[in-house]
């Protein structure tokens, strides 16, 4: 066994990828895997379509092909780009943060609600949970709707984040939250305190996961 | 953090427990959590009825009371007894078998087949996958019905597996199966290399994902 | 035949065994069933978390095996504890009052919403709701949240009931409403009257329910 | 209160009125409401295809206008003709055997089964319960597909009703029967005992739900 | 073939006749079928409870029975009144605008959003939904509850399209609104100016699918 | 308008085009559209895998860039690659085979069932079928499973497909037909009339659909 996670941003921003690798220091330990986070210079600034989904995935695809000096593959962005391709081509285990996330939540509470950053991208998040078949147990999903510039203003971006939050848990009923981006894991406690109810930062649940499942003797590879 | 994931056999057949301890060797690693397997021994030998469920609840109870020595439980029953009264008096990571299993087998394939030991059960079953709000992913569930003597025929055993293996795959359209029973992961990788599709060993999936999530700083306690 | 229906508060306070009493006055004719309304005084004064209903079971399995000179049971609280187990202990039909209201609710409106008294049921609920495979009839659930001391307040209690019920029917488009709690059948006629659409309380829905079904001739007695 | 219930069988065939009956013989009791039964003598001689169903529907609507001298209405065909408009023209409650039985059928197992006469009939049931939101708890529905000279074979039918019900069992996972026809009562009991699980006949399902159910003093008429 | 689709407005008012046909001079061309808009003169003035669907499906049966010159049926009315019927009685294409503007709008985005007329018929539209299995693609429902006398005041009308379609959109998720009934489709174009996000007119939907739809060799006339 | 309807065919295999461009001929009348069916020269031989799928979706966005001469894009491979993003790049319909054939099944049967080449493509399209929220209306799909050499032969072909077709049919309870292949629609006629029930050929369900869409003024171009 490879004992190392390969976390991969597929995006360019290394402060993104910064904020993945703080995010998942609660998870590295002695004799636990190594957690190895990389972007792809190649890749867009970010992902807002599915546009920028399908430009990412044949980057993901050599990627994953290149790396097969890890256990497990994590893609680190909500639209989980690529995760059914990839499981194609590697015996190892692949989890998208979104699936990640969700499957998670749905061990705390009885309903999700999931924080986007933009209100664009929750078709596209609907579509996977309706791939995934778990609509019944979503309440709802909620954008903060902030441009580049004003993400920057932490104050803001974190009054917006406590604002839609409440709204997913009181008009929506969500009694769990799941963060529906990459790279904003210090966000994750204050917005927990101010809401009440417990809120899952995606890339720390996703990769939590694989450090023992990349230890399973399963699945086999199949042809 | 405790180092340490109490992996609970409810029922008292001493037997099942080392089956389970056995199946967990695999995620037993330096530097990772010590991962005690015990039972209950006021509990029923095994798990069949809804009485049976109830009955070890209170059990769970005084266990999890006990023992707050541990950064995770697992509750190593198909029937996941007593997983959200748990979740209510620990604030540590408490996860059932069957969620577990299934939540994993969701990132493995597009629709999962659940093994029951006995017939009764899959009502009982289907309840829990109907509250996980999963139907929609489930192939179906089939029981290989063996009593307690023959279970002891591994060779009898095994060949219901298949069979039954192959009827959720080829009647009932599973492309990833879940074993509904626990103690039996020695079955696992000739059910998987017979059926030629992935085979989830439950107590396997759910202690496997304990190992990071006891490493997560949330879900806070919340009152 | 024995032409007696026992309805089981599950709580020990006496005052919510005599709303229940007076709520199935309207069932009682001559001729037909006795209607019995009894308690468990061993439970606890009101059933607010999961461990609350773990705690009731077992008395309710005591009961139920010690009273089989009976028609049928009602399992009058909204979190329906231990129905399932009842089923397997007994031959005569046992109907908790959630899913007696649920599906009454069923056949008068397109979707109910339901009214919890505490917000932290809720999540209880919605897993019932799932399990029963109802989530699509589901237009969703809203507490009063009053504490006990506020419930003795009548008008106070009434004001919030009407209040939560316009935000069911208004926001969240429910055209039934089911009343999430036994006891407090008094509120139903001016709550209806308030929305302006039927208002399903649990406990008559489910005796109600019992009156003819316990004369049915099935299902047989199952090993 | 009006203590009459009124069955309508929505054909014209006598001897299924008769079954009907027969059939909810055993609901009649001193002080208990008259169980009327009647048929529709311009109706067709059964109800075969949607044409059929809208064929009833306007008598119907004739037949509850001018009957308002009973207390609930249950329309005995498995199309559950009218239901939704007799609900606007009458404030009493009105129950088709569909819904009746299907309902009823979730109290008692996880996933049922129906067994249609016609082949072609199946299709129109499938909608029902897909409108009804209960398509997660349906294990399926298989049809005798009998001719209406072949129904008068008892031997053959009852053979033909036990071959359904076990594939529903066995190949669909059903864990309750629903009978999905009226008249046939007399078939219930052996069919049970031939499956070793419950058989629900609807009529009987229905008529003893709507016996409490009259006496209930909601909903109120609306507008 | 027959080129020529006969769009049925099921109620008797001309307006609405009138404002159908304007709706479809967009698909009208030369080549392509006579798109030829009637009513029903003795048909209510409009359809606004089940009462009124029952009453217009008799003369539907009978107009589609006597005009079997043409080579698809539109039923333009929101309801989808007898679609099920007629599509026993005639081996052609045979759509409903419910369906035609539904199914239309799960290609354009993720849930779609409903605009009803009055608030008592969204019950009516949920069990449409419902039925054809679609509940989990839909935000929502609300209706503009506008009365006859209002509705004729086009600058009220359209200021509450606005504002529900804003609530769709926003409270309840939407990214497409389907317009809840016909003969409206001069609103179409400025209210999907004011929402922004795409809005379909059911009977342009309908008809636009039967101009290719009456071509295809299938299905063929089954018994 | 543009008068032209573009179908691509997204592999490389001119006898698929061919087999396409037959298949639509039915469509083609004067004054329609024209309807042009390309390949993609750069693709691979056919759509088997995710990695296919894949590869084929930036081949899709150039194409699609490139021809805005036309008025709607059938992209015709039952996989549905890149039909989302495809809308994000053209403000002109866009529709897979996949949810052209599925939407236009469902206004025919109750439960449609699918019939795929290879049973390895399952999975990929119960994620997409999951996707669009129609797993409630599928009644299964089952495979051919024949290689290409297979495929060749006809007769092999022919027999494999109506054997498929009856398990559907009489196991799974299909009461439509689903062809889940494109270039295939000359097995179309002979499939029906063998199994007695529609059959829907998913190439001519989206283009027909098409000729009418293409002239509809929406949706209006969004940012």
């Amino acid at each position: 066994m490879q004992n190392r996670i390969l976390v991969i941003n597929p995006n360019s921003t290394a402060a993104v990828t910064r904020g993945i690798d703080e995010a998942v220091n609660c998870l590295r330990f002695q004799g636990g895997p190594v957690i190895e986070v990389v972007d792809l210079p190649e890749g867009p600034p970010g992902i807002q379509t599915q546009g920028d989904v399908e430009r990412v995935v044949p980057l993901l695809i050599q990627l994953v092909s290149r790396r097969d000096d890890v256990g497990a593959y994590v893609v680190a962005c909500y639209s989980d780009p690529g995760v059914h391709v990839l499981r194609e081509i590697t015996p190892r285990p692949v989890l998208g943060i979104a699936e990640g996330a969700i499957l998670t939540a749905l061990t705390i509470g009885a309903r999700f609600g999931a924080i986007a950053i933009l209100r664009k991208s929750i078709p596209r998040h609907l579509r996977a949970v309706g791939g995934m078949g778990l609509s019944s147990r979503m309440a709802g999903e909620r954008a903060i709707d902030l441009g580049v510039v004003e993400l920057t203003n932490r104050e803001r971006t974190m009054a917006r984040m406590i604002e839609v939050g409440r709204e997913l848990r009181d008009l929506d009923g969500a009694d769990v939250i799941v963060m529906g981006c990459s790279g904003m894991a210090s966000y994750r406690q204050p917005l927990e305190v101010a809401l009440g109810i417990p809120v899952v930062e995606p890339t720390q649940a996703a990769v939590a996961w694989m450090i023992g499942r990349m230890r399973l003797p399963w699945p086999v590879p199949l042809d």
